[in-house]
């Protein structure tokens, strides 16, 4: 028996000391591993058949960094500049001025949405393919100002932990961003472990041709579908269609997506992200035009959701931190 | 040695033996077997990884019965009716006209789309949690005219066996219909195995709303997007982003997303079912109305794509045969 003991204590106390190793113990860590304890207990009250565990983050600021400015806008620059002699018409737009001035502040100030638009003119006449190879191209080459690093490195330690942990527990994890489904599914699956079916995100309209005898996939200049805010529950409806119990959040866009999933039956793990440390990443909340949290931590502390410092809820930040 | 070997038959035969039991032996079942054992040789040339094995099928006439009328038209003429009181407007309608006519001749001369955007009136103003609940209280109580079973009950027994094949050789099995998906969610499940988060197709509009305090999504009367033709390819772009090894059809309106499958690389498997069994279910191609396949066909001769005869490849069509 006591050599039993032993060993049953040598298997299991290591797997437990690695449960989220970058999360300090405190009330975060702790209301999302009794989440997981609850919702997996066979035959406990809270017990969700696994088929049901589907748990959907955010990307920008909650998985990855979002600061100076939405990674995927600066790539858009950069898109939007190599396209601008084909595009005089741009001259007098607003959002292509502040782009070529390189207006961060008058930029931030815009929606999403007209951003988007011009990308997709930008890029509009590629084929799904050249487009996927100018995502990777440019992450391979640009850097991110602060950490001087490339762009996939800004990937959370703590929330990759997070993903690993649900889905050993038998989670779906899916991606529900207002980033567009073709900038990130040519890297979240090495960075994230979440295959291109589960990326849930904003869609450019694009086409399918048969000219020059080969199918093609085509872009087209319209933005089919914005998920961001009151969108996100669409997404995921339109593309998982189960209501998620785990929703992970760190700005006013996710609003809904949080409320959509405190909806349902049973019991439930709401979370944002909240970015105060400004030595180790970036500190911004209520007055950031680059995810603003402001409605939605009202209503995170009105539900009692979690609220993540990643001050003190997080050992590190990053994988590359000393 | 002997015992061993024995042992080994004993395991191996029966298993063999399993194989697509309602399929006849013939070039339909070999070719189906040698594609599979292809791709997941280790080590052979046609390998391919298990997340790259993504196997996309149509619904209507190539999982299940589509004749006289596709399924999800007659759910659709009991919408309409009952809601027929409250849209005056609908008098002048011609699509209105032939549903309460009972007019089949004229309904199936039309396409897809407007019929559709005459059943998102219909529903418009619904969530879509009563609308899954309609769906599945009329799928209860229905009947078919011909084999007076539940609609359900008239899915291929053939072609269950090929899902169950493939998943249990490491594919993913998805649904890419022109009906819409929150139609096939409610009983893919049970009925192929297939969860709601791989069905892809047809998507009205839905918005996020929280009137009353409560979260809901609420039917509007557009379509947001018509997956069939050359929507199929772009339907699987959006929900899957990776391109199918093998696509499963039965009419033109499965011709480009058999085109885009066979336009990757390596081994891949391309497999129209001919309705050709008037008999035990229906006879029809060129000329007909609902699941006219003309220039697949064509297409599918000269490239050598799989034709199955239902007459004569299929021991048996449904589960309920004697």
């Amino acid at each position: 028996m006591r050599v039993l003991l032993a060993v049953l204590l040598f298997v299991v106390a290591p797997a437990r000391a690695q449960i989220l190793p970058s999360w300090n113990d405190g009330d975060a860590r702790a209301r999302i591993v009794a989440f997981v304890q609850a919702v997996t207990e066979q035959g406990g009250k809270s017990y969700v058949a696994p088929e049901e565990r589907v748990a959907t983050f955010d990307n920008d600021g909650t998985l990855w960094a979002e600061q100076p400015l939405y990674f995927q806008f600066v790539f858009m620059l950069e898109q939007v500049k190599a396209a601008a002699p084909k595009h005089p018409e741009w001259k007098d737009n607003p959002v292509f001025k502040a782009l070529m001035a390189h207006d961060k502040s008058e930029l931030t100030k815009m929606s999403h949405k007209p951003l988007l638009a011009l990308i997709g003119v930008a890029n509009s006449g590629m084929t799904v393919d050249a487009y996927d190879r100018s995502v990777r191209d440019w992450l391979a080459a640009a850097r991110h100002p602060k950490f001087k690093r490339p762009y996939t490195d800004l990937v959370y330690q703590p929330m990759q932990e997070l993903l690993a942990y649900l889905r050993a527990n038998g989670f779906k994890t899916y991606i529900v961003s207002g980033g567009s489904i073709e900038f990130m599914r040519p890297w979240v699956e090495k960075a994230y472990g979440i295959p291109p079916e589960q990326v849930v995100g904003t869609v450019s309209q694009v086409e399918f041709e048969t000219k020059g005898g080969k199918p093609v996939l085509r872009r087209k200049a319209k933005l089919d579908f914005v998920d961001d805010g009151p969108g996100k529950p669409v997404g995921i409806y339109r593309s998982i269609g189960r209501r998620p119990i785990a929703a992970f959040g760190n700005s006013d866009g996710d609003l809904q997506m949080l409320q959509f999933t405190a909806a349902g039956e049973g019991r439930r793990l709401m979370l944002l992200v909240h970015h105060d440390d400004a030595e180790r990443e970036f500190a911004y909340d209520r007055a950031s035009n680059v995810g603003k949290l402001d409605k939605a931590w009202d209503e995170a502390r009105a539900k009692n959701w979690i609220v993540v410092s990643m001050k003190s809820d997080w050992k590190r930040i990053f994988a590359f931190e000393p």
